[in-house]
């Protein structure tokens, strides 16, 4: 029998990965936002000098690379494996970004969710013996996303009140088998739920059942409660998606209390910053949690922070040709 | 250090997973290729009875995965983690397929290369201990993956003759921590390689590169020699591209003989069919591997197969924002 499988995809890491650097890039409207102060780098436009929004999103992934290489203290050429993922069509984020960093490449598509998934194969990988350094990325920008998934930049539609607005930025992490610092000790992984939403500007809703169904999934696989982690995060389902996450886990019997957040919620301020429902994008979690959370892991102002990733798992032509929306919520657990 | 870790992105599975179940499912051209009799289902048409490619291409997917679980004799709540990716945008085949499925879900990219990506996240998940049973799924359709990366289909534009043509259907497969039959020993990771070829009717070519890169690599890593192999396989790389291939590891000391073949020149008849350079899509390496070379895998005709799955991991917009097209090519041992 599997040593460290818990529970169906709950899994408890027995040497848990060490995240031995991170790196977090964002665009000016983050840079704005109330958690601005976390982040590596804040860019002063979304172009950064490159000619076409595909183009910028790749920079700003390499650059959150870099960062989380270089602040790892570990040379590049030591690195296995990069797992990586993005919302382009064919993750060419990823891909592209891969080619620049020449490290041995496992391409990852769970849109939002991304960074949870990239994080748990990773940590795996590690765990299981097959490697001592990894590589982790993901990346969005509002104009690849909005002209890719809704309209063309240039006709400037309204958003609905309850879309949500794509983080511009990227976050990236290097896991190590050995080290210092806050480890990534146990992950669920998310099954599809589709609950039959079928509008695409209300992803909130869509994903909100997804990430429920791991979140008390975990709880029960691990006998944990709520209460036992000093902030449990969503990412990113906005503010409708993390009203309908709280009563779902509530019915479940798992209610969870001020300890709760939602990323996407908390890099805007929604009130004035003309965000609809909040914050969305493989971006939205990968930076809260990289950046501001995580320096409260390492200050050691958080000691337990549970992870629900969202990814809502639709392209513009699946919703064209009916289909409703499928959503995926992966978990990852950090201890400092 | 990492003990399961042989060279950079070479691992050496200590308890090598067992292939308890395969499913392949192929289009109407794939059954009147020379392959035809090695996979379990040929449809009639490329419909199926649905009104797009793409639903089509999932309800392919979709009847691999049945069929390998079948095949397996494993209950499909017993199977932890489904790991699957396709050519279309945001992997909607294998994203839909997974709500049906209700596996938790690993969505990954690799394009041609998926089922090889796969399969190895796979064998670490199994071989590292966090689980018993995992199912793997690609699959590819000439329609869908025409409209989505070339021209209509209504237009029905003639191909160049170094274009491949992609393979309508679907391969997938259960790995055990326990049981009999093949086995998968060793995997080596690709690195994005990306020689600077423009042409995305030339796709053979730009995979080639990456191809040899991993496939080198294996060899000095592993200490082994091309003639170890019953049959060394590359997919999809087509005439041309397997003509460089040839070449490049040639030139590197590693020259290929007559155990040497490329999946997407199996499964068409190349001088009859009209496919150009030969098959190409996540299903042509998938389905020729886990079809008819599984099979005499299983009857001991073949002993040690090495596969080079490749992937060109660009999109029609990084190609139309002129970039080259970079190319990955990741190996899996299968031994009987």
């Amino acid at each position: 029998m599997a040593s460290k499988k818990i529970g169906k995809a709950t899994v408890k890491f027995t040497n848990p990965p060490f995240i031995i650097g991170t790196g977090t890039v964002v665009g000016p409207m983050e840079g704005k936002g109330p958690l601005a102060k976390g982040f590596d780098v804040v860019l002063p436009d979304l172009a950064c000098g490159e000619k076409t929004p595909e183009k910028s999103e790749r920079k700003l992934l390499e650059q959150a690379a870099n960062i989380a290489i270089e602040r790892s203290g570990v040379e590049k050429n030591m690195i296995d494996y990069y797992i990586a993922g993005d919302l382009l069509n064919q993750i060419i984020s990823a891909g592209f970004s891969a080619r620049q960093l020449a490290i041995p490449f496992f391409g990852v598509y769970g849109a939002c969710s991304t960074c949870a998934m990239g994080a748990t194969l990773g940590s795996m990988i590690i765990d299981g013996g097959f490697s001592d350094y990894i590589l982790i990325g993901c990346s969005s920008h509002y104009q690849a996303a909005e002209r890719q998934f809704r309209h063309p930049i240039e006709l400037n539609v309204k958003h609905k009140a309850i879309s949500q607005y794509t983080v511009t930025g990227a976050g990236a992490l290097v896991l190590s088998s050995s080290g210092k610092g806050p480890r990534l000790t146990w992950a669920t992984t998310g099954k599809v739920i589709d609950l039959g939403i079928k509008d695409p500007c209300n992803l909130g809703a869509a994903m909100a059942p997804a990430a429920a169904d791991t979140f008390v999934r975990y709880m029960i696989d691990t006998g944990s409660t709520p209460d036992m982690f000093d902030l449990v995060l969503t990412g990113d389902l906005g503010n409708l998606g993390s009203e309908l996450f709280k009563e779902l886990v509530k019915d479940a019997g798992y209610a969870v209390g001020n300890n709760y957040n939602d990323c996407g919620l908390m890099i805007f301020d929604t009130k004035t910053q003309q965000v609809g429902a909040g914050g969305s994008g493989c971006a939205c979690p990968a930076v809260v949690m990289l950046g501001p959370i995580f320096g409260k892991l390492e200050d050691g102002t958080l000691k337990k922070v549970l992870l629900v990733a969202t990814g809502a798992l639709l392209s513009p032509l699946s919703s064209q040709q009916g289909e409703t929306i499928p959503g995926i919520g992966h978990i990852i657990v950090i201890e400092s």
